[in-house]
């Protein structure tokens, strides 16, 4: 018999777990669609050839391929499958994948609008909820299978759509309860700017993935890098004394001009942020939303805005990011369309959410109405009331086996009930039902009709 | 440059075809809810082991498996690998597959129930409304990656759960708009009474599926072939005047008792049926619900009642199946568990909804209000009018682009709103802006209070 398991790194979401998922899920994407961000999904089959090459070697060793029983036939040579078969008598030999598994949701973006140009409508704003998989090894907050959650708008190059997903941050955030979550921005022209001023002769690129590394190996650690590829130490000072956080306001990105001595690379990331602050206007958010000039997130993809959203001291690494990019469907033939998106990481979210205990309080109720009975006549009427709840838009289930009143009642303190409504010989004489409270420990004897008013007022 | 396109057999879902898909998966999900069950959600990864075997050798070769890069260093001793490699010196030959897709949804809802049965509070109502995937030949209405929405209560072998089901397939399709389709009902012990009263001397899978043809081959068709088998002709003939389609009704289900000369089998599938009948009472059904005695849907699975449903004269298969069983979870451990369940076709359904133009009317507007300008200060003020329509609960976009107001309703149109907000100099002094309805080609000018009043109401 075979002991059943879940493949490693990968989750059953329980109906517990799949209610508190989808409090999270729902939050962002009421959000996405109050911003007018319209539904999108793509096939988690891709063409293996849309895949490769899209995410740099690394990811390309993390790609889950694909493979029919059919495919073999095609694709290997019927000699030499002969050949491999006297090699493994006991086993069969796939043949090369042709399909791969998504691996985020950027690129099926790219491939669906480079794919359906003429359809579509610039500037278009979509959302897009989906697992992706990722053959990476399992650890604590990292799975193989994991659901992404993202917005972009692409085919316009207006700061609105930043100030936009600044906003979009605000609410969901708060709608989650985490208003104690932090937007870090940055602009790729500061790092090229810090380049510039610092006159380093060596790439962006390589440059910031040294900077990446500030928040796990602090300053001494990246001087210690930058040393090594030959900057000397009074630059690296001088890049300190740049570098650095501070609330997104007009007044501190004139500090930053400052102390970039008013380099003109460096101002062009100023003009940008300030016009976000100009669509802000004196909106109040709940959050903060701060500049941090060490923020580069793979920085080869994004021109433009940079963001980047945690949760201080919950432990978690980014709970989102996001930037502006110039060229994502260049890859597929379209040159020149410009967008901006974020991707939520829902998992990391659940995880803050879960230590932390601040989930909604309703979230733990089951919602559903059980209504139990003492003979097969009152289960017949409890069918019927059932029937009027339901009718009334209340969830309702009546106990299907014939069990003492107090097993019905354990299966309902089990399956996390509230309500209970009890149907005995008398009650369907009078017509008056017992409708038990299981939290407050209440009961009263009400009509179906009282009992329905009752329950959705 | 990469020509980018779609995997075969999958296609991507853009905002339109979204929200068709979401109204129908929303009908469906709506209904589950009211009637108990909660939803789960299982991993698309399964280890391999726990998916072969299970659909049969058919299944087996629709199977997807999955190997990632990382496998082939655990999975092909060190000298194969180089002797393989030397056989095929420009590519990479990968090793054996441990992980496959899901397949459907009812296996991995059994290794679910086994795995966390100690958990599990029975009777368990599950919903579950994933993608699966199977390397089928790709044709119409027939794709390799597409969506499944099951309902299924295991634990119980009470009919109230049957009856249930009926009234989920009616209030689903009422809301669907598919009150012409048809359930059709059957039961195994009706099958195995046949083979009973024929005296056929051979077991019930082989006559049923047989029998099961009968809608593509005929009685003629279906009569050679028992006939083949050894049948005699007038064996043939009995069965045809005792199988046949009627309403479920008592009477109707004594009738078939006497079709049966009251074989005794039979008469166990007429008392769950009578039992189906009592939990549904006087309740009034839109969609017909009928008796169907060649209906088998893969006979060694279902124990109990079976269903199908179908909507005539769509050019459509059925368009959902289910119905009970006894042992689902015994092929991971767990015997004696009894279940019932439904699984609706989404896709079809899709098909028939957009073939007859059905959709209600609604789905077809995007609800976002644009908001259109004259200049970068009338768009700032649309920013302000956009953040009061959304904290209202409205969808509102500022239009990003700086573009003449005529493109700006082009715009309007293309994306489908109905709702446009003008803004100009004359606007923002008065506070009383221009709101113009697109489909009735009316406008109106109103304060933001006036127009989220008109727009919520």
């Amino acid at each position: 018999m075979q002991k059943p398991s879940n493949a490693q790194g990968t989750r059953d979401f329980g109906p517990e777990v799949m209610r508190k998922r989808d409090f999270i899920l729902q939050s962002i994407r009421q959000v996405f669609v109050r911003y007018g961000f319209e539904p999108l999904e793509t096939p988690a089959l891709e063409n293996l050839s849309m895949l490769t090459g899209k995410y740099g070697d690394e990811g390309d060793k993390l790609l889950y391929k694909i493979r029919s029983n059919k495919e073999i036939v095609n694709e290997v040579p019927a000699d030499k499958a002969s050949e491999i078969k006297s090699l493994f008598p006991d086993r069969w030999i796939p043949g090369e994948s042709k399909l791969g598994l998504r691996y985020d949701l950027t690129v099926p973006f790219a491939r669906f609008v480079v794919q359906h140009r003429n359809d579509i409508t610039f500037p278009f704003r979509r959302y897009q909820i989906q697992p992706v998989w990722r053959a990476d090894r399992p650890q604590k907050g990292r799975f193989r299978e994991f659901t992404q959650c993202d917005a972009d708008c692409i085919g316009s190059t207006s700061l609105l759509h930043e100030a936009d997903l600044i906003q979009i941050y605000n609410e969901a955030f708060t709608a989650i309860g985490l208003t104690n979550a932090v937007v870090k921005m940055n602009h790729r022209k500061f790092l090229e700017a810090l380049v510039d001023e610092l006159q380093l002769d060596f790439p962006v690129g390589k440059f910031t993935s040294t900077l990446d590394k500030l928040d796990k190996i602090g300053e001494d650690g990246v001087m210690k890098e930058l040393v090594g590829y030959g900057v000397d130490e009074a630059k690296c000072k001088q890049l300190f004394s740049i570098i650095g956080n501070a609330e997104l306001t007009t007044a501190n990105l004139h500090t930053f001009a400052k102390a970039f001595n008013n380099n003109t690379i460096a101002q062009e990331a100023i003009n940008d942020l300030e016009a976000v602050l100009r669509y802000l206007g004196d909106s109040q958010l709940n959050i903060r939303v701060e500049l941090d000039l060490s923020l580069a997130r793979g920085l080869d993809y994004y021109t433009g805005c940079i963001f980047e959203a945690v949760v201080p001291n919950s432990g978690m690494g980014s709970i989102s990011g996001g930037g502006r990019y110039d060229n994502l469907t260049g890859v597929f033939g379209l040159n020149d369309v410009s967008g901006v998106g974020i991707s939520f990481g829902i998992d990391r979210i659940y995880e803050i959410l879960e230590a932390d205990h601040i989930w909604p309080e309703n979230l733990h109720t089951n919602a559903t109405v059980l209504i139990c009975h003492f003979d097969e006549a009152s289960q017949l009427y409890g069918v019927g009331v059932a029937a009027e709840l339901r009718a009334a838009g209340l969830q309702s289930v009546v106990y299907s086996e014939n069990k003492r009143i107090n097993k019905q009642f354990d299966y309902a303190n089990k399956i996390g009930v509230r309500h209970v409504i009890v149907i005995g010989e008398s009650e369907m004489e009078s017509g008056s039902l017992t409708l038990k409270d299981l939290v407050l420990g209440e009961q009263a004897n009400l009509s179906v009709q009282e009992i329905i008013t009752k329950l959705t007022e």
